[in-house]
């Protein structure tokens, strides 16, 4: 008998019929014998609708009471599933984040889990219950009322996941799992069985907006399997774990990710000398612009160009801020451009496979796709291209890989 | 500097535009110098929206899930009043029952509170907070979330001002203040300084619904003086306190209730033997009917007649009840009559004045007004006529008693 959390999201609980639907899918689980703890997003909509109240009052309503607000959404979809599950014959009980008592820091809007007490969740557990867990939300040592920010639930779910060494924990969501690339640009993207955290991470963080980066770290650091389910559709997901898969067969490269997002500035005829470096990107850093990634070339006639990336909506500040330092320092021109794109390949398996990076760009090369800049990881190997390029360089990718499968039907 | 408990019901908060003019009303108090707690109740319409939402699960939801649910109405209204009062500069806090803690029984739906910890709230008061507690909630010895049923937010104040010892329980309604009648039956009516809580028991009890009777009835408990006021227009309100006043010229009489809402039964020729009230009224009481004035005449041939009043909704179901009675103790007919009202007219005053009887009779019979039954209790006298002549009665004995004023202004 085993032990399972399982996430819902404000879509998967958006009307009194989905909460119904979900009703069904953990009563199912529970006839199996499996204990399992829900845990749950507010309605969707509602946050929005709580949003607007406090905005009519004030633009920057105070935090504290912002998280008093907002985490009543999460509370109303607990009673609701708890109902519906009584409805079926299903003993359940609903726990605010207080009550469970999921403590957290006191940073309203953005606190983080510090300790959950399991002792009460085990004991209904033991006593035949589902529990009904609200996300998003816990309470501070002081007993205020704390919000983990939006997508919170994953990361609570996660926390439930490790604090009762439960045995999965199950991210219901609007897709059938973890793809190798996104199946609307290449249709033979495959649905993954299996992927490292790691692995999980990087395509995350390129835009596969399946998971929170956070729950993701969260998982990894204690050992949480997780696995991404569709909330209406039956089918096996994709389980994310410590593990890689043993599979001889199983492709070095895990997926393709791409993010047209970023944006290119390049400083040319920067003087060579050493401090060069931070005199530039200090000043984009104080202005709170995280950077991507950075290509200095080789120099010539002591002076060098110095390139790097940041996120679209920050580069006309970015551009501002360059052009005073290119003044102070001597640089002869700042130049941007925001028509590029960045294509990764992603698995753990490069590790052991050497050759991952020529494939690659010979992959690009044979379908005469120039690479601007280059960036590599442990597991990853970006580039950054002309974004007219993206959807003809990850299928080129995808199937110099090896990953493409029968067309995704949608 | 005195301590104030303010209650604020759903009208009064029933959008951002009235929490904002709430706010005014708090913010102008604290300015004064007064310490300030204020209780709200859910923004009017949430709670029937919220009790939707459950109906659509289930008929008859789990009671612990729906105090879940319900509970979320009043969180978000001290959210919002409390991002309002900050937004006037004033500091302020929110408080769930359950961060108070209001403790109370398990009784979900119609909890009864037990203690209320006044720690947290008395070292906010002293640090300069405007607490904003939501009423109508408390948690039980388990830490489950129990509500007090409708109309319990005005319980919740009055606990507070008990519990903290406040110097006065401030109750905003839509009306400013208590009458000596109902305005729309006499024009004459008027706004009472000041009234005992027994007088607000038999005015409330008589169907003016201005406050909760629990409420009352509690504040009169722990001797906590009362005012009601209305929310969105000045004015000093009514007191209801322990004292009555000391005034000469305050006329015997504090006001004259009525109501509409009861029916009359009347089992003639009842064999006139020891026990017979309880076989008639005993299967009434059982089927969960009560029952209010009763006369019993004075016999003769060995037969009495046996009238009693219900409420109007249960006259149907207690006059079934009546015939098996009627035929198993040989009386000769059963009669009903649901065009009846009752006038009371009630004070403290007659405790100490003689005649405040024949006075009433008197009045009535001075316009022609038949009695049909008359009860008395020890601040209250009231008779049953027929419904037609309500409105007359009501008039008569207003002016009989000295309680005419101008005419009220709408």
């Amino acid at each position: 008998m085993s032990l399972i959390v399982q996430k819902f999201g404000g879509t998967s609980v958006g009307s009194i019929e989905r909460i119904e639907g979900v009703a069904d899918k953990i009563a199912a689980f529970k006839m199996q014998g499996h204990r399992v703890v829900a845990v749950v997003s507010a309605m969707s909509g509602e946050t929005n609708r709580l949003v607007a109240l406090a905005h009519e009052i004030q633009g920057r309503p105070v935090p504290r009471e912002m998280d008093v607000l907002l985490s009543t959404g999460e509370q109303v979809t607990t009673a609701l599933l708890s109902m519906a599950l009584a409805k079926r014959g299903v003993k359940a009980k609903s726990y605010t984040g207080g009550q469970v008592k999921i403590l957290t820091d006191d940073a309203h809007g953005k606190a983080r889990i510090q300790h959950i007490e399991d002792t009460q969740l085990l004991s209904d557990l033991d006593a035949g219950f589902v529990t009904v867990v609200a996300g998003f939300q816990g309470v501070d040592p002081s007993g205020n009322i704390t919000t983990l920010g939006r997508g919170g639930s994953d990361t609570t779910a996660v926390a439930l996941a490790a604090a009762l060494k439960a045995d999965e924990c199950q991210i219901y969501t609007d897709v059938d799992g973890v793809y190798t690339t996104d199946p609307r640009v290449v249709s033979s993207a495959q649905r993954l069985d299996r992927i490292t955290f790691e692995e999980m991470l990087e395509m995350a963080s390129m835009g596969s907006k399946v998971l929170q980066i956070r729950a993701v770290e969260f998982a990894g650091k204690y050992h949480v399997p997780l696995r991404v389910l569709h909330s209406f559709k039956e089918g096996p997901g994709t389980l994310i774990s410590i593990e890689e898969s043993n599979d001889v067969e199983t492709p070095t490269i895990a997926g393709i990710a791409f993010t047209r997002d970023e944006a290119k500035l390049t400083v040319s005829g920067v003087p060579d000398m050493p401090g060069i470096a931070y005199r530039i990107l200090g000043p984009v850093g104080d202005a709170n612009i995280e950077i991507d990634v950075i290509v200095q070339n080789v120099g010539h006639d002591n002076t060098t160009d110095f390139t790097f990336t940041v996120a679209r909506g920050d580069l006309a500040r970015a551009e501002e801020i360059l052009r005073a330092v290119a003044d102070e320092i001597g640089a002869t021109s700042v130049q941007s451009d925001s028509k590029i794109a960045k294509v990764s390949v992603v698995g753990v398996g490069m590790r052991s496979h050497a050759g991952v990076a020529s494939q690659m760009f010979g992959a690009l090369a044979s379908v005469g796709i120039n690479i601007l800049m280059i960036t590599t990881s442990e597991i990853k190997i970006s580039v950054i291209i002309e974004e007219k390029f993206l959807e003809l360089a990850v299928r080129s990718l995808h199937t110099a890989f090896g990953l493409d499968g029968d067309p995704v039907e949608e």
